[in-house]
């Protein structure tokens, strides 16, 4: 699919170099709104205008939402009153609202006067919402029944209203603005008879979400329930909008990768990769660069303390890259397992216990092998094969016993750091592999002196 | 909402200890079926027939669904052959082989016993085809119709097919089994005459996939279009089933951990991670721990023979954890989004100059800025503040240049490896992290101490 679209592309941005503008409108009519959107991104900025003009109206208004913010911008400036409102006229609620967030002032301003007054108020009504919330993203255009109504009078309020409404598919039964049950178009097109009453067939199991509930929450509601759409309703339970599926499938999106940012030890941005210059990526990733540069001060204090037992005993040196990276990277599978899993809602703060309890039986074996695998190694590569006659009986216990208790000292901060941060309402993926990496560093290094200094008395 | 959920369940598990049934099954039918199934985990594993049994039938199997596959095994063997065959009767077909895939064999054979042949057919279909390809989680439950039927002879047949497919929603225009066009409910209920013809309404910008299509590539396909389904065709085009959004959801969620375990170093595994036992995770994550380990040694080996210059200036060592640490962050940070961005198909290997030349920019930035501050603070801090007199400015530069190039050096690794890896057709997520830090631990410190070599001439 994707290569066989490349090939469209080019030829599409061939036609465009040479003047078929007839050909290229006949081609664009029969491409998806989404991958004309990505064309759009292939091609010179002073061509987009001209090739949107070419697209059919309703099209372009698809077309038009699935644009990047820049491009967006681009095209409303080159707009006259009339295209523009042409444009917003077509827009989705939610769709629109989005936009306003996204522009700058003057742009809004414009947008905003081409908009029906009923438009305004709904995107304003919008936009009051918190970001990241369900309001925010809600959509206001749905369809409502009233539970008196007959099979047949719902499918023909369906048929008339339907139009402008982003899906038809969840009908929402509302009395006095409050929600009381909702009806599929399946149920409605499947019931035996016509006259069946809405509120014989709805179903009064009614999940739904609060205004300000949060994005990730309402996107992991979707993918446990596999709705459409979820109803959005105000603190007094009255209907005020609907989420959905699609929505919900780039809130998961958006929040995996924050959360993989996180975990590499990256600031969140909503900027794509190639659309960020060298600077917003600097941006992104110094500020934990430097934290975790800075307080590696702490392994430096520790390594100096220790320069005496070092100076007596010069092969210990060696090992301490290896000691500090297993540490780390048992930290980091811990920690990357319990974030995701409190990600997933799969684990709550009260499963605490049985998580340590998991993780240190875990890393005991872990330990136990990498100790066993690594004693063995140590005698017969570092020693027997390169000849380190540094290297005794004594050390290779040192650091193999050292390299154990790392380990499970690691696991054990890996997954115990994700669940407080979440107990105390941080995101548990900023306690990740770079922040779990720089206390183990310290941790491995004052075992493994801590040994040396008991055991070869050093 | 979960909270609220959470006050349920408990509520519900007392009535099952106190045995109010009649109560208890008047609540589960007002409940949502993934909500019963998640209920289900949380009681003791003899009393789930008995609770399954009070469920009404069809909800009993949308249930079956959605619990996990001990609880599914479980209940089966609880079963008698009437009770199975009731359930495999409700059953759609894509559940079904997906129970059938992971059922023992002695479970399996009692299953296809109890299904229709016709469904027996079409389970061993579904099962031929390759693991997580588009064919394995189709269904071959789908509204079909031919071009020359009229709007409303396609209502009348969705309302008489509709009750056992998986969804109504979108319909399929087939002529001999070959795909032709697709034409959605909300587009039959807004024409404007019942007796246009589906041809002239259908849409024939045929978005499909094929059967050996990979799910992450048809999910990420769902995330294009927003599609509520896709067309599933065979070598020939012929229709063979359809996708749906749904299970998207939960390829993305899927595809989304598995990127991160493997960025953790983990073998990825499909048992959430509550229900994996401490051996299940040793054995996930043992294989990396142990072959970084062991592919430590080469740091092992750098230092060794760098012991002399170490001797010479014992304030070297002390800097190297704040070094390989630095340049492990950094060289994962360009990773992580590089991978994600190949995930999300931001990226293409020819995209391979500009992600290099972005990196190179930001590496300088981050290089430069990180080696000013370190500067500074090893000059401010460790010698005038802790008075490590073993720190001159000679050694502070040695420090500081060796962090800059290995930043560098690090970012271009970080985010040439993944790129490297998807071009010879790996998964890009192998080379994250726990990878990418062995290289750049052992090309810190070569740099360190070439670096040391020349300029104390130690």
């Amino acid at each position: 699919m994707m290569e066989r679209f490349e090939i469209v592309e080019k030829a599409l941005v061939k036609m465009l170099d040479e003047k078929k503008y007839a050909a290229l409108r006949d081609i664009l009519m029969v491409m998806n709104p989404s991958d004309i959107a990505e064309l759009f991104g292939q091609v010179p900025e002073k061509s987009i205008p001209l090739l949107f003009r070419l697209l059919p109206k309703e099209q372009a208004a698809d077309t038009f939402v699935e644009m990047d913010t820049d491009a967006q911008e681009l095209l409303i400036r080159s707009f006259s009153d009339n295209e523009l409102k042409e444009i917003v006229d077509e827009l989705y609620v939610d769709d629109a609202a989005d936009l306003v967030e996204e522009m700058p002032a003057n742009v809004v301003k414009r947008i905003l006067k081409q908009a029906t007054p009923e438009m305004r108020r709904s995107i304003n009504q919008i936009l009051r919402y918190p970001e990241n919330s369900a309001g925010s993203w809600m959509t206001t255009e749905y369809v409502s029944l009233r539970p008196n109504m007959t099979v047949e009078e719902a499918i023909l309020r369906i048929r008339r209203q339907g139009v402008d409404k982003e899906t038809i598919y969840t009908c929402y039964v509302t009395r006095h603005r409050v929600l009381i049950g909702i009806v599929t178009v399946k149920e409605l097109l499947l019931a035996e008879n016509d006259e069946t009453l809405i509120e014989d067939i709805m179903s009064t199991n009614l999940i739904s979400v609060n205004t300000h509930t949060d994005q990730e929450e309402v996107a992991r509601m979707f993918s446990h329930y596999n709705f459409l759409a979820l109803p959005v309703v105000d603190g007094e339970n009255r209907m005020v909008g609907i989420v959905t599926f699609d929505d919900a499938m780039d809130v998961m999106e958006e929040e995996a990768t924050e959360d993989m940012e996180l975990m590499g030890g990256i600031t969140p941005s909503e900027k794509s990769y190639l659309k960020s210059g060298a600077f917003d990526l600097f941006k992104n990733r110094i500020p934990w660069l430097m934290l975790l540069m800075v307080s590696a001060t702490f392994t430096g204090l520790i390594i100096t303390a220790f320069e005496g037992a070092l100076a007596a005993q010069v092969a210990l040196t060696a090992f301490i890259p290896m000691l500090m990276g297993t540490g780390g990277n048992s930290g980091s599978q811990s920690s990357v397992t319990v974030i995701r899993a409190l990600s997933l809602d799969e684990l709550k703060f009260s499963d605490v216990g049985r998580v340590l309890w998991k993780e240190l039986r875990t890393a005991l074996l872990c330990g136990i092998a990498l100790a066993a695998v690594c004693f063995a190694k140590i005698w017969l590569v570092d020693r027997l094969l390169f000849g380190n006659t540094d290297i005794t009986l004594t050390v290779d216990l040192v650091v193999c016993l050292a390299l154990c208790v790392t380990v499970v000292a690691a696991k054990v901060v890996g997954c115990l750091l994700p669940i407080g941060a979440k107990a105390i309402k941080l995101d548990p993926a900023v306690m990740a592999s770079p922040f779990i990496s720089t206390i183990v560093d310290a941790l491995s290094l004052l075992v493994y002196f801590l040994f040396a200094k008991m055991i070869l008395k050093v």
